[in-house]
């Protein structure tokens, strides 16, 4: 079994810990952020921008692979890690979020999910078994089932109609995921909207298919943070301690915190990216927003203690000048610091878990990251 | 004095030549090949990628800079070099060709160039006083004179008039430059269109004018190569052997070599860099249009024996679909690819003319770019 999951430290307040995560490509420690390399490349950077940033795992997203350049022609290239020269792990979804948030004429069935191809409209099926051959194909080393992510709000019963289907589909990628073989780890995804009730009763039912990891779906997608965090605190007392717990999506820099805290061990999330292309940077004083013309003369790092390459080489004012003229190097720059800055600060925060001080950690991060006026969504 | 010229080897057969050009941020091997960093930036390049394939000496555009982020912005930075963070040579151009090649509303008189910004509308003027004091607060190693690049094609009496012109302006930069001071070295730009008497007239009052080096201007305007390279035969003939000549906006890879042949030392272009946002790369075979469908399933390098980042960790299969899916690091390869071509090419060049193996260089060269169908524009 090429994978294999162990707590290395349980914070002895609150549920954060750390742990280590063996899978085909080397050895990820937890909690992890995961960047997002939709198309098959984390956008901006360069594998061994990633790699130098510390980087051990990253995503995939199954459903843009699928279209373009298309899972045959990467299995042909020899996998995902092969044609994207990423030597460390990868994860990738299972297409089922991106078909709802970006296909306005999707079907779905018992069958799987009918969509249109958002590029050339043409007409496609992911039914769970479909999606576990592309995902084989495209050969990452943890892959996800197939579920629906229902939208928010939606009433209990849709809820509930949509979670149960999933879990049949969860079913159905686990037969055929071992029918195809190999080394990849599949991982279940608990649904159940904002519905305690619904989200238990799911967790065991997937827990009971058994898998070697959970993640948890169907948040941050518009619901309040008192109703994710109620629900991750959820997942908390009934997933399994020994397997790695997954938050999907997810989030600030205070989300990482938060959920940590909460016992979640892995998260993937556009935002650094993102928010770099947009011209925003992430420092240990909230937000900046470079392009703002309060930078314009600011010849200052974007963060002053901060080792990435950015900052040990380029001022506020040089930056802010590359996204407004829309110079490629700008988008470069931010992401490459909002990549280093989110891995600094799981960094440090496994660090604080393993030295039992992670609420202080906490605290401090908070107060500091608030304290200013810019950092206004955090 | 913070410049220095020296012919290393002259060919025995043709003008070729290699030389040492010594500026205030080191030396500068002759014949050289600059990229150019319009807006202080080479796009979709890093400093220090640029630094790795060698490069010592690049370019900043005078016109774009002086618009966004401004002169005055980039001096209190300490100057273009420590604003990009470039720690090699720099060249501004005068912005003459800039404005000629942008700008609709212009009005050109004795005084200078009235223009208006294509980006606010706002109206200026760049007299060859005013360029000298911007070039200044830029403060590259090489600066350039204000001159008018006549269009192409143009009468001879329109040619005389402008050429004449420019040759007041470069009088005028000339004493303005004296009167700023520093360590800049300012090069005169012979014009005088396709016109022979008026080029060899043009380049004799510019010499007599005295420059430390000059430029070649108002050639790749769209005049055919024969007059391209019948224009730089009397140039070769009338400017000083013991200054660096400087044909400005070319080329090929093939007019780099025809005009080496006919002593040009120094070279600045966009192609390499603008092919590769359009997803052409250059290869010893000729160009790739790498983001054709031939290259679809098409696992090898770029090119076979190149040593750069792209070439060794990526398939064209694999840019071809960056490129295609718009992911910024297929750009970046591409361009990566192209400026370590380019400058492989000139490094072999140099190696040619010291080994007395130019014209040999040379034939082998063109004659397997030009064997393949592809590389059809050379």
């Amino acid at each position: 079994m090429s994978f294999r999951f162990s707590v290395r430290t349980q914070d002895s307040v609150t549920s954060a810990r750390t742990g280590e995560l063996i899978l085909p490509h080397g050895i990820v420690q937890t909690p992890v952020f995961m960047p997002v390399g939709t198309l098959g490349t984390v956008k901006a950077m360069s594998p061994e921008e990633l790699e130098n940033i510390g980087f051990d795992i990253i995503l995939g997203n199954t459903y843009h692979l699928y279209l373009r350049p298309g899972d045959e022609l990467i299995k042909n290239a020899g996998g995902l890690h092969s044609f994207v020269n990423w030597n460390g792990n990868m994860l990738t979804d299972s297409g089922g979020f991106q078909v709802m948030s970006l296909q306005k004429f999707r079907k779905i069935t018992e069958d799987g999910i009918e969509f249109q191809s958002h590029i050339d409209g043409s007409s496609h099926l992911f039914s769970p078994e479909r999606v576990m051959e592309i995902e084989h194909n495209l050969g990452a080393d943890i892959i996800m089932v197939l579920d629906e992510c229902a939208p928010y709000p939606c009433t209990k019963r849709y809820a509930k109609e949509s979670a149960d289907m999933s879990l049949r589909w969860a079913e159905r990628c686990k037969i055929k995921h071992e029918q195809l073989g190999g080394e990849q780890s599949l991982f279940g995804i608990v649904q159940g909207s904002i519905y305690d009730d619904l989200r238990e009763e799911n967790a065991k039912e997937l827990i009971s298919i058994d898998f070697p990891g959970f993640a948890i779906g169907g948040l941050a997608v518009g619901e309040n943070k008192e109703d994710m965090l109620r629900i991750v605190n959820l997942m908390d007392r009934v997933l399994p301690k020994e397997k790695p717990r997954y938050l999907m999506g997810v989030g600030t820099p205070l989300d990482l915190l938060e959920n940590i805290e909460r016992g979640v061990d892995m998260f993937d999330c556009v935002m650094p990216t993102r928010h770099a292309r947009n011209g925003q940077a992430f420092t240990r004083d909230g937000r900046l927003t470079v392009r703002n013309g309060n930078y314009k003369e600011d010849f200052r790092p974007i963060q002053d203690d901060c080792s990435c390459y950015a900052c040990r080489n380029f001022s506020r004012a040089y930056i802010r000048h590359l996204i407004n003229v829309k110079e490629i190097l700008g988008v470069r720059l931010t992401t490459l610091h909002n990549l280093t800055f989110y891995n600094t600060l799981i960094k440090e925060i496994r660090e604080a878990i393993n030295n039992n001080s992670f609420s202080e950690y906490k605290n401090n991060f908070i107060e500091r990251y608030t304290r200013s006026d810019e950092g206004n969504i955090r």
